[in-house]
């Protein structure tokens, strides 16, 4: 191998950058056919109505229109049996794509059509009849759970409680554990303190509304085109939803225009390939910005209690947290992932965590960054920063008093292995942001965050061209720069120039499988398929060597892009560079190639520390953050513009979740903020440039050390904006978002 | 494995043949791009002219015109370094593809340029002003070879010839080879028979035009979607002209609309990938069918001399030929292997063959199908019916005698490994139609072929998608069916059926390094690297299983689709299928893939015999191919269909070239028939339905005994034709084609 840090770590030109500042890249809605048709969605006005009959005979005698379809051209799958796309079940995906016998919330589909324009799209979805009878509805977690709220699904049964109930309840299960001895724990602490909070349901806000175009042939052999995180879940999820077999679709990835979680399942395709094997010819299918913010999975509001109990000197000795996450239509809230994180940063010898996952009329609920982790973070590191206050420490110092190290029993299971939290707090509390003076009336907040990062299957193929360039394929949607990454590193091992690298993300048919994009995965678990194959080419490229020079192939090295002969002994021959060996592949045994699939273990956590400043103004109650610094633990950046992004955007993210993002619904059930005018994601001038500090704690069980990156830096910052906020007024909000309104209301109560 | 022959020989749908009947496949002309400009190109109007200067200043000035370019504008080979992609050399393609100093043909590129519209791009042509100094042409071989003729290239020096010559010359190069004595060989003979014969460049006829779009971003990264066989030598050949590096290219393959050899080199992808480069925009250029005609190779036209004498008995003691094959206007005729074709049917102990590669003022010829075996053919195959009717023999019988074996050393070098030619000898003999009367006042005629099968190198990926089907992907455009072959192989080996196998053509990017499609070598190669890659997965699989059961993985066997405990002692399992395999495949260690790429040895040569029956209307002097029969082996036939769909198009071709088809210039060395309008390749009323009889003598270097068919079927149609003309009319022609113009005034001459 070629020198370390040749390109892992250089800030590289990315490999799509240029086509997609020049608006060449395709995203899902740039796709076309001869032929196409457009498809559109009909979705239910009412927050919870039974469907008695749908009438599409005036829709269908329009002109233009080819196909109408409802629910009843989707498979029926049983609701008693799971039936699982990766993390998906698609029981609910399915009737979420498409209203069976209810519809679940304002928005849900209940008809779809595809016609020769979009017009006519639009027009014939006005004529078709539906008969509903409303029923009761719910809309808020709390009510939700109450004995006597409208049930939105007869078969669901609370799972995780005992004895097994035999009445329907929109609480879909009661999750939990237990670490020690929580009672004996309070009983020890000097200081408990505990708190509620709400969290209101949040969008992943992608600027690209989901977009596809399917073509589905007469002898069933299908194409996909779509924007998604990982097109062979759309694969999977479509052929599931409309009994295709998977060989006879190919799904071709559409470069993606944000996703955070929101793309890692299906909305469109499986409808767009009924319409399509209905009519016989290519539908095309893009979703307004309204239909995205009614019908697309936010991730979860929540109302949620955390109580913590120290001993005087700070040691944290008892934890306990109830999470009651709402997971809009259908089961699936990530109630159980914020369970896990809540405490994961701290070493706590009693922990015990109650999660409940319900549902109620809204919108299905879906992955969004980190799930479930900064929902947790908001009320934990909320509860830490009145403990540190309440103790009078400095709130690093706390943190660092319990930091979850090498050894600690996390309480949701593990134990760690080297990790990375301490040298966060070391940093942050080092940053000269930290110790520089706090705006005048303003106010500075400290934050922590954790997540699990993931592995898993992913597969990836390194070929040498003719001219001894190289050619990567992957089969990961490129959220976050990941070609970049494995340029990087392929680049790195044989030790070429990282312009001689290209890398393909390949559809479902010309790579093997790999799962979603999403979970801080990808430079993980691609990276190690795409390090495997990259060193299995080199040594190819050592035998190819041997085969010339008529040696043994361990007497022959890899160094800088270079075969040379290993030592004095392995005899005296001029080193072969990469173009030289492959001009000659094709007489030591043909082209080079390498392919690698791997379900990658040994995914090592994360943890951040972040340090917000903001200003109030006292009569408006806008909060403005006016700095803020990321720490975070990258195990290794391979490529730091691509980490510092994830990081930043992370943030951004997280400040709006904090300050203005919510959904507003009307008496009626109905969504009255469906747009990006009314509801306010942070844009550039909201927001200070985000500093950024990569701390590398190398993770051992990937080859360059690679943690993840891209959910962590999202789960600190409500926290930290509450802390600051109190650090400027003196007074604690715990309720999200903390809009002018709120604050304003919060000083008022005050004084 | 499972049993043999579940797939293998069956006529199984192929993948590709809704899409194709349906118009949904797209060929080269039919990708476009948002902001594409459209590519024209500026031909010389002379046969021999030196460019004096080119000005485009009243081009660049036209309204939509956003780029010309020369051959400047290319990379300049010096002439006298051969840079190889394949079997061509850049030196030459590239001046073909683009004039220098000298337009060489009528017809050869001089500029181009890309505009808006096709319009704009064509009224630019108008106003490119080029000076010329015309120079006087030549188009005819032997007046080329004359020491008088006019020089086409300053610097070509006849290669072979001993003292190396120091003047210029046409002729590029003279080849041949000896075996035994010839002189005392002919001595031997109780008769010789010598005759001259001619034919003339026919064209490949594809129904596509050459077609393609080549988009080139800001920072070099570069698409290509273009018809081609070959789309790794699109990618090289397109980087070597314009100096790009391979991983900078993506070529993806269109389908493709007929190639014959004729899309084996690049005319349209340098020309718009500098238009793209320079307009920055991407450019689609599309060939009308004059330019088809007057600038994309025919195969040679060729005058040539047969002369084999024999004892009485029919044992052929020697055998001599001289071939002087057009070029055209760059060096590269196949006469070569016209040469090693020639006699390779029969075991003659004394052979001696010269041949001769002669460049004139034509087109670049270009392969086509059997390239140069079929101008051998015509000439030995009528000198052997001469022989059989001087002889008195019968003409198969003859041809049995002198029949090559298993352990025949060819003239032209190898030693035969077991081939079929004998098979098919005597398949003809016992065909009914051999037997059947012949028509009357019509005549039979019988002639055998040759071809050599080529390797080389094929990459081949086979993937087990999550419900247990199969994706292949191969890196060859699929030209007869091996789409299809692919998956009978696959699913054979499999055990599965074969519409739970895909199979798609990658593109440069997603498949490794796959050589063109030709010579009758991709189900021989592909289907080795296909084949081993499907036996890994198998492999894969056992190991998979063995996992699950926690046995020795030599303890597992597949079969009929199923891992299965091999024997009683391996332990009491139930089967498990491949789709119960591919949902554990994550827990198993992850996704089942397996890629294999080869250089694969060992092609094994095929032979066909052919009968032909003819009616001739001795007024007019047509001639009606009435009964046609085929015998070939193919060594096994994995989709019959596709190996007799083959059979029957390369005789077409060959009764086309036999009968009809000819370049006409006139006296100024312009095509006069650039069309199918007036070049007649033959329509399905001309021809009756081929019969064809497959002999299956396999190939023991290839899993399933492949030797490759899309080549031989060529070879013997002319000379069939011409032997059934003799039997009719008992008068032989020696020149093709053998139009009515011809056969009328044969008959005129012998009344």
């Amino acid at each position: 191998m070629g020198e370390a840090n040749l390109w892992v770590g250089q800030r590289t030109i990315r490999p799509d950058g240029e086509e997609k500042v020049t608006g060449k890249a395709r995203f899902g809605a740039d796709f076309s056919q001869p032929g196409m048709l457009w498809g559109k969605v009909l979705r239910s006005p009412h927050p919870h109505a039974r469907i008695l009959s749908i009438d599409a005979s005036r829709a269908e005698a329009l002109a233009g229109v080819k196909a109408v379809i409802t629910g009843a051209d989707l498979v029926d799958f049983p609701v008693d049996t799971p039936v699982q796309v990766g993390p998906a079940d698609m029981r609910f995906v399915s009737r979420n794509v498409m209203a069976r016998d209810k519809a679940l919330y304002a928005g849900h589909a209940v008809a779809a059509v595809a016609a020769t324009s979009a017009q006519a799209a639009s027009e014939a979805l006005e004529l078709i009849d539906v008969e509903y009878d409303e029923l009761p509805w719910v809309i808020d977690v709390e009510d939700a759970m109450k004995p006597d709220a409208p049930v939105l699904h007869d078969f669901l049964r609370t799972d995780g409680i005992e004895p097994p109930p035999d009445t329907p309840s929109n609480i879909a299960s009661r999750t939990g554990f237990t670490l020690g001895d929580v009672e004996a724990g309070f009983a020890e602490a000097d200081v408990v303190i505990e708190q509620s909070f709400r969290t209101r349901p949040v969008h992943q806000g992608y600027i690209e509304p989901h977009a596809c175009l399917v073509s589905v042939g007469g002898d069933g052999r299908a194409t996909i085109w779509s924007s998604s995180q990982g097109h062979f879940m759309v694969r999977n999820a479509t052929a599931k939803m409309t009994g295709a077999r998977l060989s006879d679709i190919r799904a071709i990835p559409a470069e993606i225009g944000g996703g955070f979680g929101g793309k890692t399942i299906v909305y469109l395709e499986p409808l767009a390939y009924a319409l399509s094997r209905r009519s016989g010819a290519p539908v095309k299918m893009v979703m307004t910005r309204e239909e995205v913010f009614r019908a697309t999975g936010p991730t979860s509001g929540s109302s949620n209690t955390v109580r913590i109990g120290a001993k005087r000197d700070g040691t944290i000795v008892a934890a306990e947290a109830t999470f009651r996450f709402q997971a809009g239509a259908f089961p699936g809230s990530p109630v159980r992932a914020a369970s896990n994180c809540a405490f994961a940063p701290y070493n706590i010898p009693n922990v015990s965590v109650v999660g409940y996952d319900v549902v109620m009329n809204r919108p299905k609920c879906n992955a969004y960054r980190a799930p479930g982790s900064p929902i947790a973070a908001f009320g934990v590191e909320s509860v830490i920063d009145e403990l540190a206050e309440t103790l009078g420490m400095d709130p690093i110092a706390l943190r660092e008093k319990n930091a979850a190290q090498e050894g600690t029993r996390a309480a949701y299971g593990p134990t760690f292995r080297r990790i990375g939290f301490q040298e966060t707090l070391e940093a942050a509390k080092a940053h000269p942001h930290y110790s520089a003076p706090v705006p005048e009336g303003g106010g500075r907040g400290i934050a922590s965050g954790f997540w699990f990062n993931v592995g898993g299957e992913s597969s990836a193929q390194v070929a040498i061209n003719e001219d001894g360039t190289v050619a990567i394929t992957t089969g990961h949607p490129d959220i976050g720069g990941s070609r970049a990454s494995m340029v990087n590193m392929a680049a790195e091992i044989l030790g070429i120039h990282y312009r001689n690298v290209s890398v393909l993300v390949g559809d479902t048919s010309s790579i093997g499988y790999s799962a979603t994009t999403g979970g801080s995965r990808v430079t993980f678990a691609s990276g190690t398929a795409v390090t495997e194959a990259t060193r299995a080419v080199v040594q190819h490229l050592r035998e190819r060597a041997a085969i010339l020079w008529d040696i043994d192939p361990e007497a022959v090295e890899w160094q800088d892009g270079h075969a040379h002969p290993a030592g004095a002994n392995a005899g005296d021959f001029e080193p072969l560079s990469l173009a030289e060996l492959a001009a000659k592949a094709s007489q030591t045994g043909g082209p080079i190639v390498a392919q690698v699939s791997v379900n990658a273990q040994g995914a090592a956590p994360a943890f951040a520390t972040h340090i917000c400043d903001v200003a109030v103004d006292r009569e408006t109650g806008k909060v403005d953050v006016v700095r803020y610094t990321a720490v975070q633990d990258a195990g290794r950046a391979i490529h730091p513009d691509y980490v510092e992004g994830q990081i930043q955007g992370g943030v951004a993210q997280g400040i709006g979740w904090a300050l203005n993002e919510e959904y507003i619904y009307d008496d009626n059930g109905q969504l009255e903020n469906p747009g990006f005018l009314d509801y306010r994601i942070p844009v550039a001038s909201d927001l200070p440039m985000i500093e950024t500090e990569v701390v590398e704690v190398p993770n051992d069980a990937h080859p360059f050390g690679v943690r993840g990156v891209g959910e962590v830096p999202i789960a600190p910052p409500m926290a930290a904006v509450a802390n600051a906020i109190h650090n400027a007024l003196g007074l604690r909000l715990r309720e999200l978002p903390m809009s002018p309104p709120k604050v304003l209301a919060a000083i008022g109560g005050r004084s």
